[in-house]
């Protein structure tokens, strides 16, 4: 209930009470029934001594219009008013609602062949426990969060950066909810409107990126005959597109690593069409070896825009990224933050703090790294072992999927069914696709399943190809 | 580096691995003096036997391209071929930004007079810490997010809902980032382009808006004369906006909160104008004796959205929110949220649940309510006490701020320079007008401080008004 003075002093009194109490039963607003706040309530909202408001219900009963009911309460007892029509018997009018278009997620009850997640069984939960732990020793989480992120954790990962040849500071870091909100922010603070991807390409930036008004041009991608950079620089050319958006190491669906001289040719390229260049860089950190791997950061400078998670190599719900961005690019970045979601979960960044700090992600990459290695080569021999000879696959080198292509006419989407039928489920490699689809398979995720598993699933799926073929 | 076979078959040979490493020593991408992979890396990458990369390498140490040395690693000699020119001489192009308008974050240092926080001494920091030990038990925390938000916290959201009157279902329910993620996943999410708005209004709800190309009308709010409705319809009916913005309860910045009156006239304009409800609940929770306050929700059913934060109520940098959305417009809402950030931050949430679950947010409400109270009254004292009699305020009954309206013809900006330089930093009071500013005031935080210390920066206020008047 709200009361307002009568006159501009400062001080309600029992007649505006009164006054707003015989509106609001009038209205219908307060219906027979109703009960009302006890008189130290009302006093406490409104800054009123108790005798007034206690005058006031006095007045109303005294008026037929309230019921004291000892130990019970005050409650409203009938109008004495004309009503209004009941306006809560008019509907409120319904927004238009429209759903950017992205997949189901997964339910779960089915066999994820092409899973691009890590097996839980390889991810570092105790620790990363224990790192929780340490970051509520002292009287549990901070109150205030930084909006850019954690300071000692933008400091560490820089400091981790620059270790792998890529210089960078704390303040051009900005920490996010996994790199999809570093794509978010970079969606929203950016000028121009069209963004170059590669096709196929992660498949939840076409719906990010043409929700907030991009257009997007693809540029295509064989991971078995590399990239035709005469053909990206055509397209360049002729779509003109402000940002290309790249992942250099293990392409997603694909696996595909971008050469050192296909990452020079890219920078020139950027030079030569005036198109900015954003990497993302989240594959590199599950392939062993990858300290002698370049980024389009390191050779290009400051002015590429690096984006990268660590989610997917540490535990997929703590969401968490972050964007290492050019100098001019970081007051935007930060303020679509803040418009966003006004800051990050600051434990969550306290406790990776402490996981990078103590040294426990090197470890971990260094054990990941080993363990799917393993599962990748089992994934190879099984593959070498079961496939018809005209069934073609990616060798990524290691990390967590590789892109399984089909044998000319095979009937992907029979297949698909065919393989649900027996509690296996594909990804839908065209989804991939922005253009019409050059190839025609889908990722294998050899590190969520245990290469037993994998096997198996794996044997079921030659079966099916080769009847299909 | 990247080798491609050099047929189509599978498998790369030593002289694919020559190729590609020939080219990119030609091209400069592999300078004088790089290091290359060692042969068990390559191997790993390339998933080749240890055999097929020695050879390439003896071959270019035999060619006169690489160096083998001892110990040391294999070494890029010097270049033979005719070289490009360097492409990262070329700096690749830069991106253009553009923030949206927020004003600096608090950097600390000054008493902040207005801060809309809550003094971290009443919120429950020992518990929370709890409640995340109890959902690391289990081995740390789970690996998998639910997109909407975890469960069984949507499920608790929806029971404490309901107790209060607000049909709500678990389903209905999308668990975000702090309420700003909410409004961010509506503004997305929303169809029609324009949103009313109070003006005054909460200051990082305009620059969101407009920046996904919202536009934004403003429906003039004064806490001391009420809401004028007939003026509100006038305006729905000339801007015809798609949604309506209403912080219902402790409107942000005026401390002002609805009757039930209002709220009734407002559910029957939304009919009238078609302008759908978006109700702002974040206030409540904070005012003793809110379980008797009446919501849009409440009175307008299912069609009207509500959102609501724990974070200012709990711990600012938990980070966690929510929207209880009408069922056509749950698909949306999560859809933005996934291409956004994919999913929220599992620990917080089942931290959020066991806190939820056990009680302990009710018995805080409790506490941190009558701690309100408490200082609201000290602040009210203080007040009468010590300002010149032309200063008016709000009385919101509780809450963490009220509005402090000036005497007439007091310059408001040269009263902020003069408290800052006594340490104390005042609101922008304008800056939470959409149109002209039709107050000329600031908010008051009474819950961010102890009553001795706000009872010296009001003393210091009321000696500069006192000057300026």
């Amino acid at each position: 209930m709200h009361v307002r003075a009568s006159d501009p002093g400062r001080r309600v009194g029992a007649r505006d009470v009164v006054e707003a109490l015989v509106h609001e039963i009038g209205s219908g607003a307060l219906p027979p029934g109703a009960r009302l706040p006890p008189v130290r309530v009302l006093e406490a909202q409104l800054g009123l001594s108790k005798n007034t408001v206690q005058a006031a219900y006095d007045e109303l009963v005294a008026r037929g219009l309230l019921d004291a009911r000892a130990r019970e309460g005050v409650f409203v007892l009938a109008p004495s008013l004309p009503r209004e029509p009941p306006a809560a018997q008019r509907r409120p009018a319904m927004a238009r609602w429209a759903a950017p278009l992205v997949e189901p997620y997964p339910q779960g009850g089915v066999f994820e062949l092409g899973s691009v997640f890590i097996d839980p069984e390889l991810l570092p939960r105790e620790r990363l426990a224990e790192c929780f732990r340490a970051a509520m020793r002292d009287g549990g989480p901070a109150p205030f969060y930084h909006p850019q992120g954690y300071p000692p954790l933008r400091a560490a990962i820089a400091e981790r950066l620059r270790d792998r040849g890529i210089a960078a500071d704390a303040d051009a870091i900005v920490v996010t909810v996994g790199s999809q909100q570093a794509l978010d922010i970079v969606a929203r603070a950016l000028q121009t409107r069209t963004v170059a991807i590669e096709d196929p390409g992660y498949r939840y930036v076409v719906p990010l990126l043409r929700s907030l008004g991009h257009r997007v041009v693809g540029l295509p991608l064989d991971p078995f005959a590399g990239l035709d950079l005469d053909d990206w620089s055509q397209r360049l050319a002729r779509e003109r597109p402000g940002l290309l958006y790249a992942t250099t190491s293990f392409h997603n669906p694909t696996g595909y690593s971008y050469s050192s001289s296909e990452l020079m040719r890219l920078l020139a390229l950027s030079a030569e069409h005036e198109v900015a260049l954003m990497e993302d860089d989240w594959g590199s950190d599950m392939l062993s070896g990858s300290e002698y791997r370049p980024t389009l950061r390191a050779l290009g400078g400051e002015r590429v825009l690096y984006v990268n998670s660590f989610t997917k190599k540490l535990l997929p719900s703590l969401r968490l990224g972050f964007a290492l961005a050019p100098s001019e690019a970081i007051a935007a970045l930060v303020a679509a933050k803040r418009t966003s979601v006004l800051g990050g979960n600051l434990l969550s960044e306290m406790a990776l703090f402490e996981f990078l700090d103590r040294g426990y992600y090197d470890t971990h990459l260094r054990e990941l790294q080993r363990a799917l290695d393993e599962r990748y080569q089992a994934c190879l021999d099984c593959l070498r072992q079961l496939m018809p000879a005209a069934v073609r696959w990616t060798t990524p080198g290691g990390g967590p999927t590789l892109w399984l292509e089909l044998p000319a006419g095979t009937d992907a989407a029979r297949l698909r069914a065919r393989m649900l039928d027996r509690g296996i489920a594909l990804e839908p490699g065209d989804a991939n696709f922005l253009g019409p689809a050059h190839l025609s398979g889908f990722r294998i995720g050899y590190a969520r399943h245990a290469p037993a598993a994998l096997a198996r699933a794996l044997g079921a799926l030659a079966e099916e190809i080769a009847k299909a073929s």
